[in-house]
This record gives structure tokens, C-alpha cells and sequence, in this order.
């Protein structure tokens, strides 16, 4: 059975092991690929529409698409820019569509995607964090499936195959604890850029790399994983495991934990999603224990990762602070990228900066839709960029 | 809905634990307690029957059937005695059955308890390793299901929870490794009765214990899950895991490790069977990796641990070899208890029991009886016995 496949991010670490993926699984003979997105770099989008065989290719930029269209030339494989196109990209049908743009950008297409009523692999992790309801709700109006994709959450649905959710009593989600694990207070506040983004398991974009290493990838995780899973807040645990081997766990009411394990490979999440319900075999090495030979774990220390606890303030919180504390976070990574804050302030300002919003009544609605997220993430970060400035002259 | 529940083998480690969760779950509001059977200790036994309203109470020596009258003169409660009483008590129909009656003497209850087509839960490991293919054929024939209460194989059990067993490419059984993981052959050699009851980590029958700390144990459990899950021998590991809080692990075609996890508490399994398909609270600690600090993996060496090549022998050699290898093991294990052998003659002296009858064509034969299961039990056991004798001399 042919499948319509698009892949909103396509030249990210995600995008690229979903193409080796469908590459394995007999590409152009198993797919018809729709749409394929990226950023700036086309030469690549344009390599993968080729040997895919896309239909359109669209990079977010409108200064590259000339070289792209160029790149694309006598192929037939339709060229575009900018997120109208992007958009434009996601209305077109499919059977499965990766959301993998970063950020509060990936949020529009894979909710459009939706209306296709078929599978949307989730990568983007700030989809449910700044809308989960808005998502839950797109996807059960039109019939559609949210598999999630990375890589914790992804092991929770695997252990949750067969099992009953209302007799689950912990989430646990595994962190590697970045390369900054054992960093003291001062080490952390005299961090670089370039420190911050050599993540030790996992090779991935800047920002998520930057989110591992303060724990703000954690901390959107645990948001993601009450949003999706719907269950109280206070299930969800975090704990530290540096070699990244399981991949999270579930708990349930007798005691026992289903933990799902493998080596750090992306695709077994990816791999997952294409090939649900079912299991297929994928390029991924079998798990070696014996030539581990041992699995660490220990408690996350709060008090040099404050965004395990803030995330917590998020989920009771519910609403709109998801969206608030994500477009937070995005300007003060921004700021810290760009030298003008320290690693230690993208925490503090987005405290700062939630602690002025959560109590403001709009943020609790429950009814979000898509204007009202985007609105809220704009006045945010216009906020935490004014905080920044704030904090350098002070 | 009150369900109808006997034990066999109540007041081993299993039994007790079996009777605590029987009370825990509501004890005689709960269940009607048909019949209960023991060995020599009738005090408790008559404890137990008295306490759950038993029909019928069952000890294995009739020369404690006096004692075990006495304990439950004015209940009501029948008391009766041998090998004969315990079959007939598994002839009185339930819906629930705990076969933990240890060794070779469980297989005929188990058998009988099958034909009320309710469940068995299965702890008696030499059911399935002496009669896997009658044992199943029967629980077939009658519509009944087997559950296993072995922590392995409840743990693999519970994480095939829906997933199809076609797609899992390893079958890995963890082994604490016992007191003696560590010891050199030298030592091994000289190990004493005293020394191998001793249990690091669970606490079981001596029996047990002995065969863990020889990997007997691990030997038998390789055969069983072979028998119980149908699969080609070859994906079954065993990995040394001396926390015991990985019970085991089932290893899917796409390189995904499914691992049940929990601290070393029988009642994980026992409960699983007892409230299967579902999962009720139960009385046991969560497990807190962080306190516990890592988890340790090493590969099981064959050298110092020749049970486990043995098991493998077994498992390709099928038919009645696991009666064989049973009856040997039990005979060798008698013999080293007497003090009449050392630790590492019975591995020695069953691998020569076996590889005289490994080759006898009807140990090949797939339609295995009951009588025919018995008969090989007892000329294997008078074979070993000779075998010890010999030994002795030499």
C-alpha cells in the first residue's frame, strides 16, 4: 500500500533520518512524497525532493528560493518560500506527515496537516506545549492520529501498547542531563554558546541541544507529555540517566515499570511512527547491556535546572502558559546565542517572565486557537526581549 | 465477582505470598478458597485454611495428616494426605489456581487444574520444562490459560502486552548470578550446602535457591520460556543483572528493548496473574532508580556456569530431554545436599545423564504423556542416582 508522505523539516536531524528512513523502506517504491520543507539549506532540500521525487519543495526563506528553484531545475518538483508556502505545503493531502520544523514555526503545518485525517508524527515539541488542546482537539475532529516522535515520548506510547492509562501512576522521563550534568552553579552562569550546543548522545539542532544542556528540553517535555497523555501533573517524573539507553518509562498501579531501551538512535521513535501499529525491522543496532555495563540514574538537582520546576508551574497552570513559557524560553535562547545574556539568565528572565503572566485570566482558557497562541507567543517574546535589554543594562 | 481459588504448594515462598495477596485483595469476601496443600509445615498450613475458609487442606506426607486433622478439628475443614489427596483436591474445580508446588511432583496437579479451563498460574517451572507440549495441548483442549509467575517470564508476559510475538528477535532472562556470581572454579568447586541456600537478592525454597546459585535455575527458565512462548531457541539470552530490578526484557525486529522493572518482590508476578488482564494496586514498594544509583549488565560465563550451555542442548533437542535434564538436576541436586557430590559435579553429572539419553529416539517424540513424563522422571533419577554412586567410588 503506497502512502502520500510529507516531511515539514526535512532538512533538520529529524527530516534527514525520516528520508534515510524512507529510503530504507523502499523509498520512491513505497511513497509518493508530497511536500518536503526546510531552511537554508537547499542545495540538500533540493538532493532529497530529487531522489524522493516530492512534489513540492519549500524552504522558509524567500532568499533562497532562487537557488533552490535553480537546484530544482527540469525536475518537474514545484519550488516555494516563505510559511504561507510552507502552509500552502501541509493542506496538500497526505497519509502521513512529519512535523519536525523547530520551534513555535512547526505548530501551523502540522495542525493544518491534520485536517488530512491521517498520521501526524509529532517531533515538534512546542505543538503541544504552547496548544495541546488545540492540536487534541484538531485531531479528533478530523479523525486523526498523533503519534509522538521524540524520543521519550515516543518510548512512553510503545510502553503503553495494550496497557490501560488510568492505571498508570508515573511518567517517568529519562534526561540525559546534557554536558552540563556535573557542572557547579558558577561553571553553569560562566557557559558559552559553544559549550552549551555539544550535546553527548544525541546529535540534534542547535537550539534543542542548547534546551538539553539547561534542561528546557525537559522541562517542554514534561508540558508535552500532560498535554498529550492528559494525565495529572504530578505523575510525570524526570530523571537524570547520562546514558541516554532508556529511553523513559511508565509506571503502573502494581509497582511494575515498562521501560523502553535501545541505543541513542532517533528512528527507533521515527521508525515507530511510520511503521505503526506494526513493528518493522529498522537500521538500528541491537542493545549491547553487557558491553554497557551499568545504567546510571540519579534525582535532576532543581536548583541548577529551575526549568524542571517551572515546567511544573506550567502544567498546573494549563492554558496558555505552555505558550507563554515556550516563546520565554525561544527569546531568551536567542539572547544567549547572541552573547547578550548568561546561560544561567534564559531560566531566570523566563521566571520573570511567567511569573508576570500566569496570573493574568486569559492564560487559563481552555478554548486556544491558533491566532490566540500565535498572538500570545509575539507579546511574549516582544516582553523577554524588553527584559533582556533590562537585565544587560542593569 | 467472587472467583474460586486453590493452591498448590501454600505455604512455600510463592504459597505465602499468593495467601497475602489473596488477603490483601479481600481474603474470604473476596475469593472461596477451595483447597490448599502443603508439606511438613501443617501448622501453618491449617493457619492458612482456617483463615481463608478452605474446603479442603492437603499435605504432601501423610505421616502429618494427624498433626494437620488436629489443627482443624471443628472447622469443617477437610484434611487429607499424599499424592492421591493433592490430585483429587485439583480435580475440585476453580477458577484460579496457583501451581507452586516445587520440582517434578506440580506437573500432575497443574495438569488436572487445566481441565477446569479457568487459569493456572503457573510457578511450578518443571510443568513446562518436563511437559511443555502436554501442558499446553491440555490448557488447549480445555480453553484454559496459563500464566506464568516465574519473574521472568511474567515480566516478558507482561511487556509482549499487545505486541505480536512474531516481531520479537530476543527473549532475554536476567539472572542475579546468585551468591556465587564472583567465585572462581576452585571455589565453585568447594562451595558448600550452606553457601548456595543463601540468596542475594529473592528469598525462595531451598531448592531454588540452590539452582540459582548453580544457574540450574536460569537453565530450567530458558527451557520454559522456550516451551511456554513457542520461539526458536536462539533468541533466548540470559544477561547477569545482580540488582534483580530488570525481571527481563523482550527485544523487538525494529531494536526496541521492552524490560519490566520493579524491586525484587515475587508479588509483581503473582498479582500480575491474579488480577490478569487487568492491574490492581498491589502491596510493593516503588522502585526508585535514583536511590539505587546504576544498574549492572555483564554476559554469564558458560565456563564457570555450564547449566546454561546444557539449557541450550535442551531446547534444540526438544521432546522429553527437559524431563531428563529435570530429573538429573533434581537427583545431582539431592546428591550434593547429602553432601555425597560437590557443587560442580552437578552440572558434570547431568550433562553425562543427558548426553547418554539426549540421543534415545523417544526422547524425541512429540506426543509426551503424563505416564510417559513420570516413567523417564523416575529411570533418569535412578540413572543419576547410579551415576552419583559411581562418582563417589571414583
Amino acid at each position: 500500500m503506497r502512502r502520500r508522505v510529507s516531511i515539514f523539516g526535512s532538512t533538520g536531524s529529524i527530516g534527514c533520518n525520516t528520508v534515510d528512513l524512507l529510503r530504507h523502506q523502499g523509498g520512491v517504491e513505497s511513497f509518493d512524497v508530497i511536500a518536503l520543507t526546510g531552511g537554508a539549506r537547499v542545495d540538500l532540500l533540493a538532493r532529497q525532493a530529487r531522489e524522493l521525487e516530492a512534489e513540492i519543495a519549500v524552504t522558509a526563506y524567500p532568499e533562497h528560493l532562487k537557488t533552490l528553484r535553480q537546484a530544482l531545475e527540469g525536475t518537474g518538483i514545484k519550488a516555494a518560500a516563505g510559511p504561507e508556502a510552507i502552509a500552502e505545503a501541509a493542506a496538500r493531502e497526505t497519509d502521513w506527515t512529519m512535523s519536525a520544523i523547530g520551534g513555535c514555526a512547526g505548530l501551523e503545518p502540522g495542525l493544518i496537516s491534520l485536517k488530512h485525517g491521517g498520521i501526524l508524527a509529532l517531533a515538534n515539541k512546542e505543538s503541544l506545549v504552547t496548544a495541546g488542546p488545540l492540536m487534541l482537539a484538531t485531531a479528533q475532529k478530523y479523525g486523526a492520529t498523533i503519534l509522538p516522535v521524540d524520543s521519550e515520548h515516543s518510548a512512553i506510547f510503545q510502553a503503553l501498547v495494550g496497557e490501560d492509562i488510568s492505571n498508570v501512576t508515573r511518567m517517568i522521563l529519562t534526561a540525559s542531563g546534557g554536558p552540563f550534568r556535573n557542572w557547579s552553579h558558577a561553571q553553569l552562569a560562566a557557559a558559552t554558546p559553544e559549550q552549551a550546543v555539544a550535546h553527548p548522545n544525541w546529535d540534534m539542532g542547535k537550539m534543542i541541544s542548547v534546551d538539553s544542556a539547561s534542561m528546557f528540553n525537559k522541562a517542554l517535555e514534561m508540558i508535552e507529555a500532560k498535554e498529550f497523555y492528559q494525565v495529572d501533573p504530578k505523575i510525570i517524573e524526570v530523571i537524570i540517566h547520562p546514558q541516554s539507553v532508556v529511553h523513559s518509562m511508565i509506571g503502573h498501579v502494581d509497582g511494575t515499570l515498562m521501560a523502553h531501551m535501545g541505543v541513542p538512535d532517533m528512528r527507533f521513535a521515527i521508525g515507530y511512527a511510520l511503521n505503526w501499529p506494526k513493528r518493522r525491522s529498522l537500521p538500528i543496532k541491537n542493545l549491547d547491556l553487557a558491553a554497557l555495563g551499568a545504567l546510571e540514574f540519579e534525582a535532576p538537582d532543581e536548583q541548577r535546572f529551575p526549568p524542571l520546576r517551572l515546567a511544573r508551574e506550567v502544567m498546573m497552570a494549563g492554558g496558555l502558559s505552555g505558550a507563554v513559557f515556550n516563546a520565554a524560553k525561544e527569546t531568551a535562547y536567542g539572547a544567549f546565542m547572541a552573547r547578550q545574556i548568561g546561560f544561567l539568565d534564559m531560566a531566570a528572565l523566563v521566571e520573570q517572565v511567567l511569573s508576570a503572566e500566569i496570573d493574568l485570566c486569559d492564560l487559563k482558557s481552555t478554548t486556544i486557537d491558533l491566532e490566540t497562541v500565535l498572538s500570545v507567543d509575539q507579546q511574549v517574546r516582544i516582553k523577554t526581549a524588553e527584559a533582556v535589554k533590562l537585565r544587560q543594562a542593569s
